[in-house]
């Protein structure tokens, strides 16, 4: 298998695009992606696209096609992927593996999803088909519900607090306050978490991700030739991937205060990279609701079990403390415009790895993660990336 | 690039499962083909799945890990694909990239559709989404009002006439009369086709493939191991895949007579294979209407351009004539549980090349091709095997 790195990123900003489409948003993040690697669209020989729910959302399929003829690139192959909302990250991964196999030497990978343009009860159904609708949505769950489910948990066996779940949105909004791309760019207080209402007890309003339109996207290329194809760009080289799968409804997962297949994912790209939690700079981590954060950064191997509502508590996860977590401002703040997610997780900590992170830089970032979650854990992918 | 053959082949009945939820369907098919290779579960490392639209037909996304959970394969990684009508054949490519990256020895390929638990006409929105759903679908196109301008047009150029598109149902219901698995299995003559009513003019009902619930899986594996792993099957090889994409809506295209994706895929993997159009014994291609059969011959280059309704009316595409075309039955008449077809092709062809197509059998079958095509043609997906 050949070595792959990053050699471009492109985002949009993220929140509501009344003014464009679908396909708009993935052209605008495409196109900075292009530009921001300095190459010519030609030189990409294959697309791949994380999208989740644009079937329900925007009546669309065939997202792959729609991508390479709106990016001007027919007739190369572009494909999607769906993985709820690890989408994103699994067609970063299946770029890397496109490239790994010498197949191809440059892939665009690319995410987004447009969310505002139908009524919220629809989102909120298409979001349900994460889980799983015969056993779960059909029966009434909510993913707020399904989520509430593990934070009830979490909170019972390691005494975490509706206090401690609140602090990860404090500081995701912090962080999303130094990050233009942001959905959310206000600082909000623990009182503001306390005092939103319940969505599923005890998840309030401020521990929920928003509804986003968005796009990112990457542009890949086989690290041998980076230097030649794209002779400006500091390439971030992905030194680990891994993609995991665990039941997709949650009665018939073995623990609720864990994602194993993040713990299984994690294991795997650790073992692939040759290098451990402690050696992480900064981490981008799927938090969906405030409960998912603290489960990463336990399920990661950033802090013991049960400690991670402790290590927030502490201000451990916070811009360049113990372990930076969503510099971006995370799902909660920056927004999680579902399919785009996972890609903008990896152009987040590449901007980290370039030193080109501006107000929200951590210190001598030279190795990064990022940790991207499907449902309520079903799918989990992690890959871990490294300055050259 | 590793080389990589199926090992294992396994489908359901296609028809109409009022007893089976698509999960039903998915484990039957994975079963048998783990059964057909002779290995166990445990030996699959990885799965993709090709699903076109289960968000609007089932309200289920996340579909890799759905695969993986009720195939109880957790926490192998598992990743959905859709490409519209390719996305089995998506799915296929993918599995195969895969194993030639060397990430991977053993990977299981499925693909599936549950089309008839939703009235007709929300099936005939869902299918919508393999068009341009702001361009054509919002402005009342539908599926076969697509394929009926590209037969209007290829009438008007090449002569071709409707006795001619009705020839080609007539045959592949012929040949789904000798496939236990085909969903029509009764023959029809030119004049019942000529009398049924039209859908979208010159397409009449019995031009049109059918809505259908099934599923079909294969075992693909690195070549080299093949013998180790599976020592009691013919391993049929993949010796080629491409895949190319075009202009999602068709008034994009330069020309409504050919699948100008088909035509640079099949380019690619005649180069791949080292092969050509006359080496091939025996094709399973995109028939998702008539009209398409005759463009896929000629795309195909088994026939010369605007000679492909004359080829069908000689009888040169009929089992063991000049080159055996949809043994299976095709779209039409095997049925078209969408994000199996790609995948069934694939079985169709190796067990032909195995010698295992008991009364539909292509004399001496050595090479064989897929042709599995998205929507009106923005994807388009070529597989070459040959038995070994």
């Amino acid at each position: 298998m050949r070595n792959v790195s990053i050699i471009g990123v492109g985002l949009t900003k993220f929140g509501e695009h009344w003014e464009a489409a679908f396909r708009d948003l993935v052209v605008e993040a495409a196109s900075k992606a292009v530009a921001d690697a300095g190459i010519e669209g030609k030189e990409i020989q294959a697309i791949y696209g994380g999208v989740m729910a644009s079937g329900r959302l925007i009546g669309q399929e065939h997202i792959g096609a729609l991508l390479a003829d709106h990016l001007g690139m027919n007739p190369i192959p572009s494909t999607r992927v769906e993985a709820a909302c690890a989408s994103g990250g699994v067609a970063l991964r299946s770029g890397f593996l496109a490239i790994a196999s010498g197949m191809y030497d440059v892939v665009a990978v690319g995410g987004g999803e447009k969310m505002t343009e139908v009524a919220s009860e629809d989102v909120a159904t298409a979001l349900g088909g994460a889980g799983d609708q015969e056993w779960e949505l059909f029966n009434g769950a909510t993913f707020p519900a399904l989520y509430a489910l593990m934070a009830r948990r979490h909170m019972k066996e390691y005494g975490t607090t509706e206090e401690q779940l609140a602090k990860v949105a404090v500081k995701n909004h912090a962080n999303a306050c130094l990050n233009p791309f942001a959905q959310y760019r206000r600082e909000i207080s623990v009182e503001d978490v306390m005092k939103s209402g319940y969505i599923a007890s005890p998840l309030k309003l401020l521990d929920c991700s928003p509804i986003t339109d968005g796009a990112a996207a990457v542009i890949l290329c086989a690290s041998e030739k980076a230097k030649k194809i794209a002779p400006n760009v500091e390439p971030i080289e992905i030194i680990a991937s891994a993609q995991a799968s665990d039941t997709i409804a949650l009665a018939s997962r073995k623990s609720l205060t864990e994602i194993a297949a993040a713990r299984q994912a994690a294991a795997q790209a650790y073992a692939m990279a040759g290098v451990g939690p402690k050696d992480i700079d900064v981490a981008e981590v799927h938090d969906c609701f405030t409960i998912a954060e603290i489960m990463a950064i336990e399920d990661l191997g950033f802090f013991p079990k049960g400690k991670g509502g402790k290590a927030v508590d502490d201000g451990e996860t916070e811009l360049n403390s113990t372990i930076s977590i969503n510099t971006s401002g995370g799902l909660k703040a920056a927004g999680h415009p579902v399919g785009a997610t996972g890609v903008k997780q990896a152009i987040e900590v590449a901007l980290q790895l370039r030193g080109k992170a501006e107000k929200r830089q951590v210190n001598d970032a030279e190795i990064g993660l990022t940790h991207n979650v499907g449902g309520s854990g079903a799918t989990a992918v992690v890959h871990v990336l490294k300055r050259k």
